[in-house]
């Protein structure tokens, strides 16, 4: 059994995390810390845990989480980099859920994040957490920064044009959709069922702390920097990505569809869809999986790609296992094959 | 492996059988039959599916089902009575996820459904199927009438009271709300997100068809007629069940929260919450669970229970399969151990 | 023109009077306060009044209020009470859409708000702004309390069974629904879209400030202590109310839909609907309307009524304004003719 | 006061119109036809429409539009070709809010509607009703082509750039999401609550029936063809549409907020946002209103404009009840000065 902590479990993720791990059936949960509900016991939080978690918030300290074999961090921004290393030292491998690891470059996060980073010297060998494309690396990794949201439907979504050399790689768009808990937990009046329910908005046009993920990771798959406009939306629903995606062909390929369909043929969380689909977000609701779908409008040069997956999991809490399966020489799927809830 | 024919499998609880089913470690799959989508593949239509139910809809023949050791039927109203005869008669088990046999009187069944019934001498062999209150005649049934949505949230919320005989129960009012998945995928206009959306009504306030099937329960339980004012509401939402329960002590009774912990401490499917606690339909959501709570506000003489269900699972289809663990032999928990969809 | 102040105009209620003041054709929008947000233009908050409310958030001084013929209070319960005394005296008519003046016991205001009232010596002036109850006094009140949204939901529909003197009095059950936007503008978690979203729940069963203010208009209307059950719960949803209502006959009637409607023949907004229907929330979205129907299931000694109204129109904002036009002596539908947004 | 006829009232473009009519001080409702309702009133579907519409349904036959001034077609696409001539010859003005007259060429039409056109004569003299383009020419039409939903949105959105000619108009990419009530209200499976709801989809990539609408649209701002990649999407809800226009700037431009300021200064029902917005749906719910924002991400050369109208209003019945004030003289926001309903 792998022995597993949480730090930061209050949150959307961290219940996630939790629903995917109590049914893990090679997972140990030894603790799932919080500052903030220390001693509280977790199924009262979240009462869908009743029976199934027995632990309560403890304190995110050394004392409980010096004898996991994993800790997963589903903190806000900014904690994990300084808790990292220590843990790191004690032979812990750790997945990190938030942003910390995610930017090669600190002065990119500092830009987009706002603080200096406090363990910069881990950013090389921080392996990001995207399993289609760096799978052998996290086999080794002590240390995964695990995809963010957006990132993990963009970058799934492109990464067979741009491998294949296909596109223009200078006028990407990504026009993305996402539910509402993908904002966390916070109590914020911009997040409040009155405020975001029941209507639609883009937001953050300007810049998105995504952007330079997602830019560094589509530039890691074709091998040259990409130009790309990405604008985010939210979505009046709870769970939940589209990205919705645009890119301008180059060459002329015989058959996208083959191409997405050999993309993808071995990988068990990207399913692409027949050739005329149009993915759901629900097709994928609480399920690790990206469905996608390509199209050709009018046979023009414009490829238009239809990438879902549900935030919380293959966008969060799902790919974080599937990263600790790898690292810890499971199979890929094991405690990871759920069936979305439809309806 | 268990065999297991779906008849009708196109409709919501169809689909939720499909999910609980692929994942039921000792299910074989054999039959999903539809007679409009015969040769469509089930994940066409279920896309959620894909990768996991590989059979194709086909004609609800004994070709197609013979084989079975246990059908279960998402038919609607009125399909089953005619169809299970010659299934019992080949030794086949027979779970009805309708209304069919849960009735035992064929004149009330003929009054609320507006039909004769086809295999009126089923009724008093059929076992209705609330294995908190029935488990012993399931574990021999041939036949079982799964229970209504509404009547086993509104049953299991009122059991511990009727049992105790405390309450009067000529005065009982079950104020019960559902999400719109209970209505099924039916074409039709009051269910379209544009009308059930975004508002909330009552309706069948002068008699709805679950009355008659709680009021037949609920005098089982209690030993005596009761008197059952019933208001269904539709939620704008697609899961979840929601019955809030009046009822009025005639004995003072020391602690009704010990009563309802008592009651329910050996089931696995029941939960009852901490004292002063507001289930939510959302700790059910996906799981085979039901929830509840006991008040006496203010102290007076009037007791209400909240009891909230997923209306597919504990409502349909996860009951089914709880029933048919149980008639099988197999340990009543088995396949059934989702963790509820929260957030 | 009336000359009207806002105080506290940046939560629901203070947005929605907004709405209906601009569009009022005898009112003249002198000052909208806010502590917090002086200095914003309010449509920079709201961008629904872009080009129609051109005035920027204030303080809440008399020098900015002193010069208005009305002032609304749409303010967090407890401030109202220490700033009404001096516009009082300033000869400001005053509306307060908090909980301040309702209650008429210092003492139960203290039991359930949790501070000792500021200005105890108004509460027998404050006269309760239900006009389909109170008109008279109403026309000539410098101070009026405008109901809470389920006691108005609630009061209208017992009103002419309690007139008529047909109830037993000491069991009344009220089973009320609120959309989300009853709990006001505020950041906190329960609220948050992923909280209350796709979800149900009933909440403060054990007593809800809207408890007396319920029990003593219907004490009020009836001529005696009533004993009431109020339970409330949280609808997936922003705007609506829908009060299901329990009453046992005591006496024998001939006709309880006459009698409903002859009981409001002459309210501009209140409507009886046809016998036999179930009013949905969605008909009064966004209108100053209670829409009710009135039924006897089975023919027993049981009534149902079921009552509509929009929280922030008819259960706030609107009667407001209903209030205000009869203490400025217009006609009462002035400005309210707003037809329900349905779909 | 004018004479005004709706044919097929029971849609949901059919009880806007009704709404926004029965307020409207210029304006006499004659007739509102449904051959499939004949006779029932027509506030008991809609009963938002209580004892302000007192109307039954009727027969769509001369007689009953015969004395109008202004008829309304709010039909299914291919009946108001049939009807509208001999209309016309009565000297009655028509406004068609179905696809009828929208595109210019009948070989167009035939290709999309799937049906020959039944009076392609008239399409040269309609006028396509997109005020802020056409109208001069509304002024004096007799038969006015109300734009569809999608069209509306998308053509205001890039009107300021075509125009100024700073745009390649051959990459033009329009990502817009509708509310499902631009499906109508038909008995459908794909707009349940249960399947529309809380998900979220692409549709029609291959060709929607808006492209060719928009095309041309496109082509008539700017004096030349367009290309233009159109992915629509269903929003979980049940009003509002969201465009998110990409253009690739080709000259540069000082200022673009000044250019879409200018360009609609003298428009009612177009708000250019302050530079930096981000319009959502809501701040236009039930007006007749297009709202949009102007970006330029990190100062490149990609343009990125935001959209918002209600797609029931600005989208459909406001627009008509714009260009029939145009048509009849009265000023253009007459009877549509309606603020949106928000939250």
């Amino acid at each position: 059994m792998i022995k597993v902590g949480i730090v930061g479990g209050t949150g959307y993720t961290g219940v996630e995390l939790l629903r995917l791990l109590a049914q893990h059936p090679n997972v140990e949960l030894r603790a799932v810390t919080s500052r903030s509900e220390s001693g509280m016991p977790v199924s009262q939080m979240y009462p869908n845990l009743r029976g199934r978690v027995d632990l309560p918030f403890t304190e995110p300290s050394l004392d409980n989480l010096g004898e996991c074999d994993v800790v997963f961090f589903a903190t806000p921004n900014g904690v994990a980099m300084k808790q990292v290393p220590e843990l790191l030292d004690k032979g812990i491998k750790v997945i990190d859920l938030a942003a910390d690891y995610r930017l090669k470059s600190p002065a990119q996060w500092q830009q987009w994040y706002g603080m200096a980073h406090a363990s910069e010297h881990l950013l090389a060998e921080a392996v990001y957490g995207l399993p289609e494309v760096n799978r052998e690396a996290i086999k080794t990794a002590r240390l995964v920064a695990n995809p963010g949201c957006y990132p993990t439907a963009v970058q799934l979504g492109f990464l067979p044009l741009l491998k294949a050399g296909l596109i223009d790689t200078q006028t990407l768009v990504a026009d993305a959709k996402s539910g509402v808990s993908g904002a966390g937990r916070k109590a914020e009046v911009h997040t409040l069922l009155c405020e975001a329910g029941d209507s639609f908005k883009a937001y953050g046009v300007a810049g998105h702390r995504h952007l330079p993920e997602i830019k560094q990771g589509l530039a890691h798959i074709s091998g040259q920097d990409v130009g790309l406009t990405f604008v985010p939306h939210l979505l009046p629903m709870i769970r939940g990505i589209h990205a919705t995606l645009y890119a301008r062909l180059t060459s002329d390929v015989a058959d996208l569809q083959a191409l997405y369909e050999q993309s993808y043929a071995n990988e068990a969380f990207v399913d692409v869809l027949p050739a005329g689909s149009h993915p759901e977000t629900r097709t994928v609701r609480g399920a690790n999986m990206c469905r996608m779908a390509v199209h050709r409008p009018q046979g023009g040069d414009t490829v238009v790609i239809l990438s879902v997956i549900d935030n919380l999991v293959k966008g969060a809490a799902g790919q974080a296992v599937q990263n600790m399966n790898i690292m810890c020489g499971l199979p890929e799927t094991t405690g990871l094959n759920h069936i979305a809830l439809l309806p």
